[in-house]
């Protein structure tokens, strides 16, 4: 997903929003009001602000060192497929007994905070950003293939100089190992994916409430606004649980305890599945002008339903006739494409590969009789009609009996992680 | 699956395929040979032709009255969301004790086998045909779009005013019900699609040595030829079993008996899906060129490789440099569309909807404790490629525990299974 989803920050959505839908409401205007969109997104994200986010004892979690003479332990980066996610540590500088180091960092700061976009894809999310007792955490996102960018527009020169090592997971922190060393003398301490990623998220769980939110569902009514997790503060409950992480693919864990999990199964059908055929299919370029579009879209110009081959619904199985038989199966006839727009087949792509994701997701849920399941990764970044579908299909498919979760910090807890996992083993 | 593949017919293979490819080769040439492909594809149907075919105790089986005075127990339908498959049971006439009705039958056998093609899309699958003590049954496929055409190809006039009624399953049978009646004066008698399926299916399986056959795999080297299942004249093995089948959707069945089964799963993204896009992401326009390419496609121009991320193999994960982490991630970045080709498509969409198919198939086999996975439906249709991943996939993730199984009269199930009811039920 290499175009940054910049127009649905909480801080500035109603100015991007509207200066984004002007580009885009012409090329796929329906019935559905741009207002009530905007509202969703808005309440989706004030919803989310709302929940604590107060790591009370943060401290405690991991010990920062903070007189130490180098920057390195206040970064962290996870590079993946599509998407460089970094965290920045704003730590009390009063205990830095280093005046360079302290000067260095005001001007860090001081060009951090100056803005929240940085170049032509970096973009800073505010609203996810972590208080603790001594300081904030911040969440910073590019796209990996302007990470070489966002290394100067983030640390700029100084600061490199500076910079012996930074803590980095990902595949990323193998593919630009060399490039890091060559051009900034800088070494990448790596550290494992998926160790990461759940170290970030077991944290998160564990110590911030509510990180964790759901929908509530009557029948195939979905509740509009998310609601907080019940945050259990004996961290009883936390475990077991199944996570499925969408990013460019998709990587299903199955977490017994803190420290025991597997990688059980995983999909090719991912985030970059959705926005390469985005690009390959339409005249559509970023991915929050596919998401927007998606919504606007009507995918029964696209799919084959069960009622264009029964003429209805299919009694015996229950099938209703709006059921999709076969994604783009339309296209499959002669004199079918022309009727589709653009926004139909951003529809009908979501659908397609947020299904396939809850399948799977639903078939390792009981295969390994778990009744929890978190979606994490950044394809579900301000994407409230994915998260709302996971939650439904999930719903749908299990009686009942399994749960969809989701996630605050959805693509984030691998450089999270990466920098707890950084500081706790000095 | 709109466009019938006619190339591949074991009848004139080499004529038809060479008019194919030499429409196609221009195209997409690539190093592979077009000898290699050929020999592939015959090779294939040769050895499923030399499997036995002969039902011997089919007239037990079913209780066909042949002294009827009608032809509408000799022809069933099953008018699918692509494609419309037609049985026709060529007996011995001498049994009939009307003239007319003998005169009829002898010009409709003139027309249907003084050709194994009709009009622009029908096909008869003469390798496909199953003699039986005292007749023959033949198979014949048609686009869904042109049945009103199939119909007045294969039945002709005179024929049509004498038949009543017809046996039919498959959601045509809905959909199409008011046409036959009111165009031709034909009542369309009805049969559950599942049921057809599963009633064909189970006595291929119990009367016809060898139906099924697999692929034998050593570590990841695949046999090059089907190998026949053993066939268990007890029929004490044949249940239960995992049912997958692929036609324009995927639907999954639990058969535990011979008259038990449940849908436990389905799919949206099945062959109609593949051919749906296919056609909106390429120039290619039948099905039949459609795998031609993919075979001579190299998908690492289209799909995002875990190397792609890595830059190697994700080694803690076992995860190899060659594995896809994104289906049409490449596609999201800039500057990446001009590389790949009509085949690197076709190739990326077969083994993204295979591999899915797999996985469906593998865990829903994990859920019900099922060790033997059957695969039916038209996407497979000469269709090696797709076979051979089908089984390798099942092979890797069970880690052999589980074996894919393919069928010779791969979508024809359901017809089958509507014949034999519509006559078993007299």
């Amino acid at each position: 997903m290499p175009t940054i989803n910049k127009s649905y920050n909480i801080n500035n959505e109603e100015k991007s929003f509207k200066k984004f839908t002007n580009k885009t409401t012409n090329e796929h205007s329906t019935g559905s009001s741009n207002n009530d969109i905007l509202n969703e997104v808005i309440k989706h994200q004030v919803a989310l602000k709302s929940f604590a986010r107060i790591i009370e004892n943060y401290e405690d979690l991991i010990e920062l060192d903070t007189k130490q003479y180098n920057l390195d332990s206040l970064f962290a980066m996870d590079i993946g497929g599509s998407l460089c996610k970094i965290i920045f540590y704003d730590c009390n500088i009063e205990n830095f007994d280093n005046n360079e180091i302290k000067e260095l960092f005001n001007s860090l700061k001081n060009n951090i905070f100056s803005t929240e976009d940085y170049g032509f894809s970096g973009i800073r999310d505010r609203y996810k950003s972590i208080k603790t007792k001594n300081g904030c955490i911040h969440f910073i996102l590019f796209e990996t293939q302007r990470v070489k960018n966002a290394v100067e527009l983030i640390f700029q020169n100084d600061i490199i100089k500076n910079i012996k090592q930074i803590s980095c997971t990902g595949g990323g922190s193998y593919k630009f190992e060399e490039y890091f060393r060559e051009h900034y003398d800088i070494e990448i301490k790596k550290y494992d994916e998926f160790k990461s990623l759940l170290t970030g998220l077991n944290a998160l769980l564990k110590y911030s409430p509510n990180e964790s939110y759901h929908y509530k569902i009557d029948n195939t009514i979905i509740s509009d606004k998310p609601i907080p997790d019940v945050y259990d503060a004996d961290k009883k409950s936390i475990f077991p649980y199944l996570l499925v992480n969408v990013g460019s693919g998709v990587s299903v864990l199955h977490v017994k305890d803190e420290n025991t999990f597997e990688r059980v199964s995983g999909s090719g059908i991912g985030g970059a599945t959705f926005f390469g055929l985005v690009r390959a299919l339409t005249n559509i370029n970023s991915f929050d002008e596919a998401l927007q579009a998606s919504r606007e879209g009507d995918s029964s110009n696209v799919n084959m339903l069960v009622g264009d081959i029964y003429g209805g619904e299919y009694q015996s199985f229950n099938l209703p006739a709006e059921m999709v038989a076969s994604f783009f199966g339309k296209f499959a006839k002669n004199g079918t494409m022309d009727k589709a727009s653009d926004a139909d087949i951003c529809n009908a792509l979501l659908v397609m590969i947020t299904n396939n994701v809850g399948q799977v997701a639903y078939l390792n849920a009981m295969r390994y009789n778990l009744t929890k399941i978190y979606f994490s990764g950044n394809f579900l970044r301000s994407n409230v009609i994915a998260m709302k579908a996971l939650a439904k299909a999930i719903h749908f498919w299990s009686h009942g009996e399994i749960q969809a979760h989701f996630l605050k910090h959805e693509g984030y807890f691998g450089a999270l992680g990466t920098f707890f996992l950084n500081n706790l083993s000095k």
